[in-house]
C-alpha cells in the first residue's frame, strides 16, 4: 500500500482540452473517479473491480462538486491528492485536491453511497472496509493542501 | 426564442451508461454544458460558437456541483430545465434541473465567469448580454422544479 | 418507422471539438454508435435497450473504420446516413456517411457481431431481425452518398 | 528516449467500460491518440504540445481503423505498441497493437497528415522530423506482433 495521503499524477492530454486550450471541466470529474478507483486498489488494497463484479456492490456518486482555481493545459501533469473528510454509516465523503508545483488548481468533493447492485438499496459499510477507511483518515492527519494561486 | 424556462430533452444512450447500467456521473456535467450551449443559442439568441471564436470571449466554469437523486438508464429521456439563480458583474450562476415524468433526477449548479480569451482575465458582462439574462430570469419567475423521488 | 435510408442530424458541440477547433476523431465513432442505436429503435422498430438488458444479446463492434474528408466545427449540424452493406450469418456490416449541405465529411464502416451476453459467443441473427435488415437494405436501394469535398 | 518499439501500458478503468462490462470501442481510438502523443514526446523527443501551440502545426487523422479480437475488462492493463508502417511526403501511417500477456486484443491503423493550423493545408514533413521517423522505423525492425487469441 502506498503512503498517505494517496496521490496520483495524471498527464493532461490533447483530448482533455477544449477549443479554448484548457481542460474541459467534466474531464476533471472523470479524473476524480479514476483517482478514487486507484485509491481503493493501490491505497487501501481493496479490489474495486472485484467489489463491483463479484461482490455486486457499487458506490454510486450522490454528490459531486468542484471549485476550479486555475486552468490546466495540455502537457501539464496534475497531482491529485485524496482525503477522507467523513465516514458515514453507508457513505463516504472525499476531498480531492488537484495541484501542480505546490499550487492548487482545483478542489473537488465527492460523496458516494454503498449500494447493493441487485436490490439497488444503500447498505452499511462492511466492518473491514470501515476499518481501512478509518486507518486511512488517521494516516492523512497533518497533511495540508497547497495554497490557491496568488494566495 | 423558445419559451422560458428553457428545457432540453436528451436521450440516455448506451455510451452514457456504466457497467452498473446507470449514467456515468461526469456525463451529467457534459449534458449540462450542452444545455447551457443550447440555451445561449436557442433560448437567448446568442451565438455561442461566434462568441468564442469571433468575439474571443469564453465562459469557463469556476464552480460545478450536482446532487443525484435517482439514476437514469439507457433509453430514458431526461428533460433539463435551466434557471438563472444569480447575475453577477462578471459571472452567472445557473441551476439545472434534470427530471423525468415530473420527478427530479438531479440538480446541478454551474457558475461561469466571462473571460477574455486573449488576456485570460475576467471581464464585465456586456450590457446587451446582461439585459438578455435579466429578461430570462424574469420570464422564469413562477416556475417550480419537480419534486424529488419519494417526496 | 422512419423513411430509408435512416438519417440523423447531430449538432457539433463545444465538447466535441479539440484545441485545433475541430471534432476530436474518436467522437465520430461515438456518434456512429448513437446513430446505430437510433436506427435500431426508430428505423427498424427494435428496442436496443430491451435487446441488451432483457434478451441479453449485444452487438459488439469487431471492426470500425473511418475516412475523414473534411473537418467539422462547433455549431455545424452533421447528417449521418446509415446503409447496410452486408448481412452475414452472425454479423452485419454498416456504412455510415456523415454529410453537411450535400458534401461528404466522413465515411465510416462498422461491423458488429451478435453475441449472447451470458456465453459471450456469437449467435446467428434471429429470423425476425434478419427480415428487418433485409427489408431495410432493399428500401435503401438507389440512394447515393453525397460527393466528397472538391469532387 | 525509450526503447523501440514504443510501448505504453494503460489501465482499463470503470469509466472505459460499457453496460456489457467491456471497453466501449471509441475509447480505444482515444487510447491510440494518447499513445501517439506519448510516442512523440517520450519516444521521439518531439514536444507534441509545443508543436501544436507554438509551431502551429497539427496532425489531424484522415483515416482510423481498428480490428477488435478480444474484449478488455475493467482492471486489465493493455500494452499498446506503435509501429510506423509508412512515411509519406505529408503523412505517416501508424499501426498500433493492443496486447495483454502476449496475446493480441486489437490492431489499429491510424493515418495522420501534417497540417499548417493557420492555412489548414497539408505541409511536407520537416526534415528533422522525417529523420526521426526513419530512425524509429529502423529501430523497430524485427519486432513481431503477438498472435491473435486462439492462434
Amino acid at each position: 500500500m502506498e503512503a498517505a495521503p494517496f496521490t496520483v499524477e495524471l498527464p493532461i492530454r490533447f483530448s482533455h482540452t477544449d477549443p479554448a486550450g484548457i481542460v474541459y471541466f467534466p474531464n476533471y470529474f472523470d479524473f476524480c473517479n479514476g483517482v478514487i478507483e486507484d485509491w481503493y486498489t493501490r491505497g487501501l488494497g481493496i479490489d474495486y473491480a472485484r467489489m463491483i463484479f463479484e461482490e455486486r456492490r457499487s458506490a454510486p456518486i450522490v454528490h459531486a462538486e468542484c471549485d476550479f482555481y486555475a486552468p490546466s493545459l495540455m502537457g501539464d501533469r496534475v497531482s491529485f491528492t485524496l482525503l477522507l473528510a467523513k465516514i458515514g454509516r453507508t457513505s463516504i465523503d472525499m476531498e480531492i485536491y488537484g495541484h501542480v508545483a505546490g499550487t492548487l488548481r482545483l478542489k473537488a468533493n465527492i460523496v458516494t453511497v454503498f449500494m447493493d447492485l441487485d436490490t439497488r438499496k444503500a447498505v452499511a459499510l462492511p466492518d473491514a472496509m470501515r476499518q481501512k477507511f478509518e486507518a486511512y483518515r488517521k494516516a492523512c492527519e497533518g497533511w495540508n493542501p497547497p495554497p490557491k494561486p496568488g494566495a
